[in-house]
């Protein structure tokens, strides 16, 4: 669902066609938080050994948690248009969802002039990428999946909220 | 499908579960690929957009590529336990598929002694990333799917391909 | 012309002459543009290939403009002194002159206690520069030439506007 | 003047005109060194200025050729299809022509498979305007011009070498 | 000696003990200031030569200066959970101590959300490396030593003061 | 104690005291490895939570580990005059020391023409200091020491081991 306020044309191009990034200094700062989640897809006997992991040793999930943080910092090295934002805030949660799949959500927040979704999708993706990396040598089959923005607060267009899954 | 000469552990934690960057001195330099995809889903009525714009104006594939190549260059960046890899080669293609989808692949390469994996995937969701960034004023519900490693080649473990999806 | 308001010492040395990032904390947040370009002088034979591939293929132009704007956020990384600054806008023109020179043109602007000069400079270095890798395997001959700042305004030195070229 | 062996197409771009990091795979590690240049100009009071700190206090030149040499190391991060490459030399000269300019000659070396002109001429660039970043609240009108490939040697195209300015 | 106002958790972690950047965004932007220090062991005959060379060639204080500036704008990109931060000043100063030391003192200062601790800390640290890295061809037994906060203002812990050493 | 193959003189500096990247291209590739330490002193009560968290939540150590292994990649860009290194193996180890002391030890490698020294102590210096970050609220009078190298093998100096300190 497409929200009312939702631009009609692609503002990272100007009326000639050309990319920018887009002008937002007279955008008032404001509060603005976005939260994105992604998962990853995985064979049962990789998502033990994370499991058993977790509590003892080879702690995959806060490497994960890490990188993503980490992430989020560096979108507007990865991303063309994106604006460097100061971030002042970025939670990232991982959950296990049956016996192969672990879920990422990353809340990014920041108060300025744009958004933070990209910084919450990039996040997202990194903390993904990172799993895959750290399991890579027992299961190269794992696949990323439903990465996706959940929600976003804050300036002009409001409140956005995805439909449910 | 796992190859047997898949570990059985995970490489990136030492016999005590802590992580390093594991020892790849000994490894001869030898030509490693590695080919990943993903694809982004979309409106439809956002994907004409894009390609409309591909021939006049508003290059969006153009840029989510460029994005893509230089995202490859940022993986050991980004993942914690990655090598710094010189890569040899990086291309990345984008094609639409129905009337909502654009599919991202990359191929990796380097002269080396550890894979490419990871910069081909990394490529790839940031390719991805970027589209979504230059969208999102129209089309918030985007969503990335099926982000997974193709195939990949060189190296001790070998050849490697992925089950067809 | 040096304007009244120009200072008469190197403002990045303090009185010891040693080097520092200059206090800016004091100065308010305010709005602050600037504007640069320089041209890039090439074989004709190579300006006549560069624009063959404007509209169907091999986009160097389009290329050059997104790396400009990626350059403009990584000035305070290369520019030792340089304060870190949120960019609110950046957009990179190119315009062809003659049958040898493509000109480009950067503008850049923030919110913030400092101006956003270096910005505009390193966008239109590092675009001149793409241009050059993208068409050295043809013509190694190509020349930079001209680069300068044409415009600033906004903080407490105002309006400065370059002599005419 | 162009080498017998220079390319007669774009190299960066593929059959179907999209850009890619060409594949360098195959070519042989040899020595390849490249030498770059470039001036700026400026009011005779700022240079007189600078020459007058260089000795005592306020050294633009020595702090010019580390922002040189360190952005020599930022080439594959700024210039989209650039590979990555480990450099073995880098050094920096400045030296005074007539009682306006300073001119900045870099060279780089690597033992790769790539030739090193865009970490030469990057380094320039950075040098040049670290010059302009600490002269620039005296002397907003300096312009930087002439930067130039002067030679290059190693790899299949040979030994290039500029015709004299 | 702890402030009153000190925390007794680690904010770093939330209830749960995961990692996050810790949310800022109610904090009032106000001018923060730390200063931070270091010291560099070496052997007589090494301070002799850096001594030796700041006149008149080799100068490795300023080198390392420019290093400690720069490296200040690179924390938030080297320590996981760390805010980025527009910096609004960086100084770095070096004094030599008795026949075998150099200590590097930083202030950093910036008009935000957070602190600026690991902005100092950090700029201590690269300054000092960079002094190991220039001399270790003659001396690698070189230690850093004490290197600490000195003082803290602003924000909601108000100001802080380490003991005398 | 000094190696009897170690230079006298400063290598970063050429002939005329002007700082360069030294040349390292005639030099073989061979392997290389340096091994560094450093120790991070609090209060008892900190390192006491420290402990405290490491096995159920909060684990500061881990976080460290990946900050000093990432810190390790980010040399080069850090240190002026490094050459960038593909590093083939980092690890960071952390011992507790008495009750008020954690004690960091970390070995790089690669397989290059120049050392790793100032990776491994970099490696410490960013590890430590991600440890002052996450208990900084506690307990900011918290001081890190001994940053040293202990022992470095491969090139043409040889092997050197630090005195027992």
């Amino acid at each position: 669902m497409v929200s009312r306020l939702m631009s009609d044309t692609f503002t990272h191009f100007d009326a000639q066609g050309q990319a920018h990034m887009v002008d937002v200094s007279a955008k008032s700062e404001t509060r603005r938080v976005a939260r994105a989640e992604g998962r990853i897809v995985m064979q049962p006997s990789t998502l033990a050994r994370i499991l058993a992991g977790d509590n003892k040793k080879g702690d995959v999930i806060g490497i994960a948690r890490i990188a993503a943080i980490q992430g989020a910092k560096r979108t507007a090295d990865l991303i063309p248009l994106c604006h460097p934002i100061p971030l002042t805030r970025v939670t990232a949660d991982f959950v296990v969802e049956g016996d192969d799949t672990i879920r990422c959500t990353v809340t990014a927040e920041t108060v300025g002039r744009t958004g933070v979704e990209m910084e919450a999708l990039t996040a997202v993706q990194v903390g993904l990428l990172t799993i895959y990396d750290m399991c890579k040598a027992v299961d190269r089959g794992m696949t990323m999946e439903g990465i996706r923005l959940l929600e976003k607060e804050g300036g002009k267009s409001g409140h956005w909220r995805a439909d449910a899954a």
